[in-house]
């Protein structure tokens, strides 16, 4: 189907005018089919699993051979266990409530035209993902079931793996009668291929960057494509003069130690001067083995408090290390935020409603949190089923994206011959 | 305020950072605040209404003398009239319901964490326009009531009338307490600094043009910042064999003729094979002085039929000239939709509710109408209030966009002390 010595804006664009076509085709298929389609694409990544791990075993071959970290090699890696969530994973994506045709609201005019907004696909989506194999099936199973078409380009160091995932996905969908175009791997490890997906304006609806930070900069830099990513999580947890010390340690604590790796880790603390235990909390977060960078006021309660920079008040660690400052009161913490802050996930910890209300209120981020710890800013932990990603942009989807933010709307008007005066 | 000596980047980026600061007023102003400054805004029009038309007096003499011609010098020119029809534009944006604050949905996890998704500013939008002059008003008073600071560039033959409307603007919101930075005219008649918004990223949050099709073509082509706009209005009137003839002449006839000059209206006519009234409905166009460029079926209904090249199923014509061919059934009319249309405004006449269902169905543009003229895709129309523009992207929002268009949402979650295990 697709001729490997065209230029990569051929390629992208014949494998998109497919899309457009398969996407086309799905808006008018039934979501039973859908899910059809996800369940038997479940169940051939099972009847496949010793190809996929076969396949995966070359990948990995040629990544130790090429000498790819210990990290990379496991992200890379399938066994049997991780298949077989790969496999639940879709079929979980067939069970989540059904994105579309819902009316969002109806409208009728005097002159007796009726107007609904209805939720419909959203169109052809790009996927550009790294070196883990199971977005091929996680990424393409959401955009599937919000009757999308998904061009899906992932590393070249999983191109076997994704090969093999995706022909059982595509078996599948096949299966249940949806067009197999739907869900089109990009078969070259040509980079060249994820610029031409990023300029193809028209072609391509949106682009999804799944990976590390370096990938989602290259992606919003270079995309003319919108792009639905985080760059950043570099979020703040406020402790207010009001917060209970007992909340504020065991939120902290969490809030950073949990897991330190993930997008919502806070990595910046903000002390109320009047609050009266922060030295508490800052010495749980020592004894906890996190690294704490404070300004004057927060090493003054703990020697073990190094001196933060500059660069500290904008740096995501996502390791063991937190920024710590302590400010005046509400107004400081919301103007801190707001300079610092990435528009991921900012909290505040508080007993009075007032001043909380007021930072929910005045801090402009996708998610703003009162009394729960950071580390919940997740599209599963929000009870939307699978996500295909967390959004710091303003348009369209905002905060976890699941589903819903794969659709938009249209206008549908039903008249009985209304002329316009 | 401005130093004009600077770079048009700087410019921008200095102006930028000042709407960032207002718009975090505005997200703390109270409705009646802004209802107050647009009611206070529309009055400073009216008691400035003797400098603005002086300002706009000196702006038609230098267009003029530059030998614009007469529709751009109508299009520029503000009287007692339209300055009057302005200001109770205004007003009449004060009186739209409130769209910010709602709660779009509300979810109580298992662990008692509760979330909402709240109806918040965009944040930062610019417009960019043309010679009329009360798009300085009306859409800073749009942009305002949704909570949002504006950019405004403005054509350059109607800088003068643009700075006095823009004063009293000014005047009005500063007068009810908001930031007066909410609202900049940029001061400038250098392109260059159009160029500078279009490039803004992180800085203008949206871009809006207003105005002709190679200002959106220029927009859509240069911007970096995400745009909402339409480049045409190609609309298909789809006559079904089951519509009732006499519906389907007054339908065509004004879905064409109403207004040819307006993006809604029918550039395109498909007839049904088996629909037993198609000469009637072409000859009622060609008496009513439309011009029509048909295939050869449809040139054999009337003489005066022309014959139709491969261009015209492509041309928005926005004059008293269609397009029309004999298609053999919905599914031909579906294609030719989604080969030509602009995905702007599409229309099926019909008695047959099954095929017209399929039709709103399966045809992927911004509005899908049943029976009715497609004269009527406006936002007024649509009950909306005031009109923005209108969308054929297919993110954020689609087709017209009004106040909601204008907003985001954030998620905001309330808890008791909740960590994550």
């Amino acid at each position: 189907m697709n001729d490997l010595t065209q230029s990569p804006e051929m390629l992208i664009a014949a494998m998109a005018a497919r899309a457009r076509q398969a996407s086309a085709t799905l808006m008018q298929a039934s979501d039973a089919d859908k899910i059809r389609g996800l369940e038997l694409a479940a169940q051939a990544l099972r009847d496949r699993s010793d190809a996929i791990i076969r396949a995966n075993r070359q990948d990995m071959d040629n990544a130790a051979q090429r000498g790819l970290s210990g990290a990379l090699l496991d992200r890379l890696r399938l066994d049997a266990d991780r298949l077989e969530g790969t496999a639940a994973g879709v079929e979980a994506v067939a069970r989540l409530s059904n994105p579309l045709g819902t009316v969002i609201d109806e409208t009728v005019r005097p002159n007796g035209l009726v107007l609904q907004r209805v939720r419909v696909p959203l169109g052809v989506i790009g996927i550009i993902y790294e070196s883990r194999p199971n977005v091929t099936a996680d990424a393409a199973a959401l955009c599937l079931r919000a009757g999308n078409a998904a061009i899906l380009r992932g590393g070249s160091e999983a191109i076997e793996s994704n090969r093999a995932i995706h022909a059982a996905m595509a078996e599948g969908i096949g299966a249940a009668g949806l067009p197999v175009d739907a869900i089109q791997l990009v078969p070259t490890t040509d980079r060249a291929a994820v610029g031409a997906m990023l300029r193809a304006v028209g072609l391509i609806d949106l682009i999804v960057p799944r990976g590390g930070k370096s990938l989602v900069a290259r992606v919003q830099e270079e995309a003319r494509v919108p792009v639905l990513a985080h760059l950043d999580g570099m979020n703040t947890t406020y402790v207010h003069s009001s917060a209970d010390p007992e909340m504020a340690r065991a939120l902290v604590v969490n809030a950073k130690m949990r897991r330190t790796g993930i997008c919502g880790a806070t990595e910046t603390l903000l002390f109320d001067a009047a609050f009266p235990a922060t030295a508490d909390v800052v010495k749980a977060l020592l004894d906890a083995g996190c690294a704490v960078r404070g300004d004057a006021a927060i090493r003054a309660v703990d020697p073990r408090v190094s001196e933060a920079s500059d660069e500290d008040w904008n740096t995501e660690y996502l390791d063991a290390i937190v920024s710590a400052a302590q400010v005046s009161g509400l107004d400081e913490a919301i103007a801190h935020i707001a300079a610092h802050s990435s528009h991921h996930t900012d909290a505040i910890i508080a007993t009075d409603t007032q001043a909380a209300e007021r930072f929910l209120n005045a801090v402009d981020s996708a998610i703003v949190m009162w009394n729960a710890s950071t580390q919940f800013a997740d599209g599963g932990e929000f009870g939307l089923g699978a996500e295909i990603g967390i959004s710091t942009g303003r348009l369209h989807a905002r905060g976890p994206v699941a589903l819903e933010g794969l659709t938009t709307y249209k206008w549908i008007v039903r008249g009985t011959g209304q002329t316009r005066p």
